[in-house]
């Protein structure tokens, strides 16, 4: 399954009909030292910044979801962006 | 399918037996705007700085892959990392 499959299998059901900026992002790492921290919430943390550089990111909008299995975590990060398209009526 | 599910069917066939630290960045972004110019390119630049605080990644050992559609575009970062775990012998 290529990336853009797996994205769009992600998407919320029902949502095609109400266009949406978004973006997500996501973070694996496997590794091979388990004693260790992770870093990838201070990670996730500096990776946020990163993007609000770019757009306006409202905090409320940023839904995290976090997973971990033996060696292997991934981060996922959920951002709905302002819709600066559309203006308001 | 859950996201670690994803990672683990997108590793490369047979690397089963040699474990490597491996760090993976998928950015995904659903624009309502297309004629505006990408800023994902720039975004995994500045993604690499931050992920380069935490680990040392070797230039040689990212792969990058960018799909686009429509207005949906994914960025992915693949990074081998040095294998700090096991002396060399």
């Amino acid at each position: 399954m290529g990336l853009l499959d797996y994205f769009r299998s992600s998407r919320p059901k029902g949502s095609a009909s109400v266009a949406k900026e978004r973006l997500q992002i996501l973070v694996a790492h496997d590794r091979t030292q388990r004693g260790r921290p992770s870093y990838l919430p201070q990670l996730q943390q500096e990776i946020l910044e990163v993007i609000r550089k770019y757009v306006e990111v409202d905090m409320n909008a940023v839904s995290v979801k976090y997973e971990q299995e033996d060696s292997h975590e991934v981060l996922e990060l959920n951002i709905v962006l302002p819709d600066t398209a559309q203006g308001r009526i």
